[in-house]
């Protein structure tokens, strides 16, 4: 692991994603650029001493050098936007899998870099788009895909958090103040944090890709040097149309990410507040509950559900969702073994370029006085 | 009452809301513009039969020359969108007060036209926007009003129905042939049927107003006319700004209107579909929910209840409260009194020329290839 | 109407649930005891002078004499419970059919009493047990009953209000007064008041009668006379079981009254805080949620719902579908017609004397040291 | 671990939640009393080849006999309920702490020896009740603890489940099986299983004892050999009182656990099925919402909380709640440090003793014609 000392927070977050199924284990790591900050970490988290590492280059020269029992089996990387690509090139050069945090890279021509260097490798990448890791987002896309609800007209997606309401940056609190800095961040505030999820979310589920764009970003509270709020019109490729909303100053909303998808015949309802729970409406018919567990969804829920229907699982259980579907993956692999669909089914560097795209187009659609912009890659 | 026969299904609604508070008695009407509908109407609701009219010309001559105890005190028209101006022009002009279903007119001409009648004959309107009824709609103006929550930042609102998914009007339809007709029901289809009850919603609750506007119209179903789904992002006076989503073709939903209004401390957020509760969000504290009937309640809401909390009150008592307060401003107006302010709380033609100037500033925007366009009346 | 005055509750959602549909027309009152209020009250709902009364008797009498064409046709008795029975089989005795409030009498005795005249006159009841004219409830028992769902095992019905967790009565509250004093509410307060309304429920929606009952009744708040909480196992004549809970020390609690049901195949959830869903529960597939107004609903919610689905319509609605109902009932018998089976689905006498039982027997149940007793009737 | 091969249920929750905090690794198990199923359990598991046994007894024996730093610092008992008592005893002997599924033993006579023997011993027993484990659980008990609102008057607690609606067992299912066997489940079926669990949260969360018990036990299910449906009414130690309801016959119901607890000044509400929130309802104010990760939490659901607010944790996290807890009492007991009293906050053997006292007693209630049962310990 790069990234993610006693003192971050998707780091921790990363490790219960890897833990819970017990089938990867964290062995090494370069936690932090503080080299104390590292050592105590890695400590904390009960590594051996000589693979507790306090920079990453480092460690990445050594581990790749052991022997093929002991070597890691890939590298997740969980530091701030502007530090993941140059790990996440060297981890594949020195020949391991990489795990990313999103948004993929700092910008779009360096997610490129990264799609090339996968292809010349063979290696494989793993982009935490963790709301895809969720059973009913995947029973969402299941039934779309297989056409139960007919051609797909709208897309409604939004992702309102209220904890950017003040100027916490200027308190110095450490989550706000990279988010917001043009540096660290990247080109968007709202649009790159959380603005990517909900834009992967509506690519995911619908299967469909937007094609052109039309946004209004704004920045709400004084002094701020990047958007924390935004909204964006979306035309797809099938001709279907959508509205995306993302905003970080909804003062009173915790991370309500949420979406809705109409159809000839029918719409879909799935919101993290109530992730268990997928709703199905139908013309003529009432509408229906499908829930976690349930023994009528498809196998691609099924597979990434751990209790039976009725235990509700989470965030974490999204994430680890995530992590498993990858490490199973990587395992075939190594094991000269084909992967089931269902666990090639994670975001990967395709969905990291797509994300990366998104926040350009927005950003220039938003600075544009024409109304559509084309969604270029 | 002008229009409204037993074959339409507004006129019906009105009438509920007309009886519900045993303050209003129907005694005269020109219910159809086919003379057997309107003679077999007014017999079904117990008018006399001289004053059962086939021909609203007629009906308003006649009734302008009786005495005053049996006058009417005032006219409801309940027809289509085109048949609105003539005669509550006519109406003003033989002395009555008028109740008129929105939007107000067919252009946005008319409705100022009628505004200067208004002026002269110093008459009274109630426009029809029966959300704004809702008690708990009354108290979101009300604690935004007073500055509980700060400033606004962002308010969405939303209207989404499913029943134009398919091409009704080809089967002939009754409610979806007329306003899915430009002749019938103006320049726009779902921004003037359902769009422009978002719109009253947002400026009522804000208590702000729009002045610029960026729009995407789309027509889904083919072979339609009109617009049957949109979205629009929105500018307000104050600086705010907000996304107002419409549409007709949500397969599956219903009347789900929604109104979220987020300020400086934290956010609001109704529902038709849960309308005796107003969820009241904080960034700090948890999440209140304010409730129909509840004894903190505002004197707005608390003069628009009828029954204690826990005893839902829905669409025809909302619709019922617009006519009350009509009422019994007309009454204290006769009666030479000074009405309460709680009951001025009612559309009127403010209103109507609002929603007729944002059919038209959505349409064009929705036209133009340039992003923001001005608000203007 | 008997009972209602200005200064009642009751009366007056009596006068909304008369007036919605305008088939109803108030012509007559004794609407107090206390004179003063009795002709205030005639004169705010615009009583002809002559037909305000200060008497019942008086009333009862005169308007018996009346001319056919100007005769009521029915009496409202919305007096407390202790002046249920005299003006009823008066007005029995005189020729006019008859609406009371629920409990139907003082006690049992006297319901019998009512029955034997009502069935020596032709004449006909209603009894408002107002929560069996919402249309999910009517949707729920015709799913029950059409076998859907296989056999009912299992019935929870449950009423909780919180209103009276305060000593209100030592205040002088007119609500909390009469209805915890055994002179004027009966032998119980909480079961009478409410608990005969969770028990209509049971037996309205599953078709069956319970024949065994084992309660716990309690006096929660210090110095009330009569149980303001208590709950009961029911065994029902099919051999199916219940758990019925009322309480109105239930601080915070509004009135929530909620019925389940569960079957072979699966269970139904209705509760009159979201009156317009009915949730549809399966064994093996997605709960589906009916809603008023849906096209695949039976006959007798659609009867019995007056605005398109998505329209909310709440307590009052539901009021106004019993006098509709019983109000088609009274004319197709003056006229000479058969009415309609949906008409005739309205509480009357035997859903009193059940209701009289439910309270004599969740009493004597209540003071007992053995544990299941005899449900006598 | 004792028992959890992998043909089991429970044990694979039991590895997630040990898993999840990384703090606890799995070194040794007799995974199976199938040696077959065993052995491939525990290398799936990666354990050392040397540390899979067959045999619990042996296990027990040679993990004693290691040195302190390979050494097991506890063992957790993952088996069907009448294989709880022996391997506890044993293994406490042998000087392990010792985690157990619920219900703790057999009899409550066997649950009196594991008391007797903990206090001989000094080791600790954690007891996996672990709806106690969710964040606002813990904030509900707090709430009520501080007096915030008033004296407890009445507590509802309800577990429906409805998976055991037909004859499972007859076709084999192990799970069904064995729970349904009265040799392998105990005296009761759906009150063991499941109504311990609610009482077990009815005593935690209110802080009461129930005193007297008034149960009514069904079997709903033909041919099966224990209650799989009951109630009971319950009297605490304070003079309040409650309804517990438990049934596994509650067709489509998935494993709603709710309870409901009302104080003078208002009402708590949790159900599992929307674990994340806390309802606290009060007499004159709005309902407030408490969430997972509220700023506004007090120190207990603070520290069992991994997540920002709007990331929703469930039952796994819930459960590893329970690990950790005693995992950091574990640890610092070892450390001779004084445990943090969050850490207390877990289920032990009082909570295993007034389980079993349930269990007896609500069976014996069940059996008796008597109303009120004093509830035995």
């Amino acid at each position: 692991m790069i990234g993610g000392g006693k003192d971050a927070f998707i780091g921790a977050v990363h490790r219960i994603a890897q833990n819970i199924d017990g089938q990867i284990e964290l062995v090494a790591g370069a936690l932090s650029i503080n080299p104390e900050v590292a050592l105590a970490s890695g400590k904390e988290l009960f590594l051996a001493d000589d693979r507790i590492y306090t920079d990453y280059k480092v460690m990445l020269e050594k581990e790749a050098a052991m022997p093929a029992g002991m070597r890691l089996d890939f590298v997740s990387i969980v530091t701030p936007n502007f530090v993941h690509f140059e790990p996440a090139m060297m981890a594949l050069d020195k020949g391991f899998n990489v795990v990313i945090e999103k948004p993929i890279t700092f910008t779009l021509e360096q997610a490129k870099q990264i799609q090339k260097k996968l292809e010349e490798t063979g290696l494989i990448l793993l982009l935490c788009h963790t709301y895809t890791g969720y059973p009913m987002v995947k029973q969402a896309k299941q039934l779309l895909k297989n056409g139960t609800l007919g051609k797909i007209r709208k897309v409604y997606v939004e992702y309102p958090q209220g904890w950017l309401s003040t100027y916490l940056e200027g308190a110095g609190q450490a989550q706000a103040s990279w988010r917001t800095d043009p540096k660290k961040s990247g080109k968007a505030g709202c649009m790159g944090d959380i603005g990517t999820h909900a834009f992967n979310l509506a690519e995911y589920v619908s299967g469909l890709q937007v094609t052109q764009i039309c946004s209004s970003l704004n920045i709400v509270v004084e002094g701020r040097m990047l958007d924390d709020d935004g909204a964006a019109f979306l035309k797809f490729n099938s001709g279907a149309t959508g509205v995306l909303m993302a905003t970080q100053i909804a003062a009173g909303e915790e991370n309500n990410i949420k979406i809705r998808v109409y159809c000839e015949k029918g719409g879909l309802e799935w919101k993290q507040e109530d992730a268990n729970t997928l709703l199905v409406k139908w013309l003529d018919k009432p509408t229906e509950i499908y829930r976690t567990g349930g023994s009528y969804n498809s196998s691609y829920p099924a597979h990434n559900t751990r209790v039976p229907a009725g235990h509700p699982e989470g965030y974490l259980e999204a994430f680890a969702n995530l992590y498993r579907n990858f490490a199973l993956t990587v395992r075939a692999k190594k094991n000269g073994e084909i992967p089931k669909e269902e666990w090639l089914d994670f975001p990967g560097v395709t969905e990291g370029i797509r994300g990366m795209a998104f926040v350009e187009n927005v950003v220039e659609s938003g600075m544009s006085e024409g109304k559509w912009k084309e969604f270029t890659v």
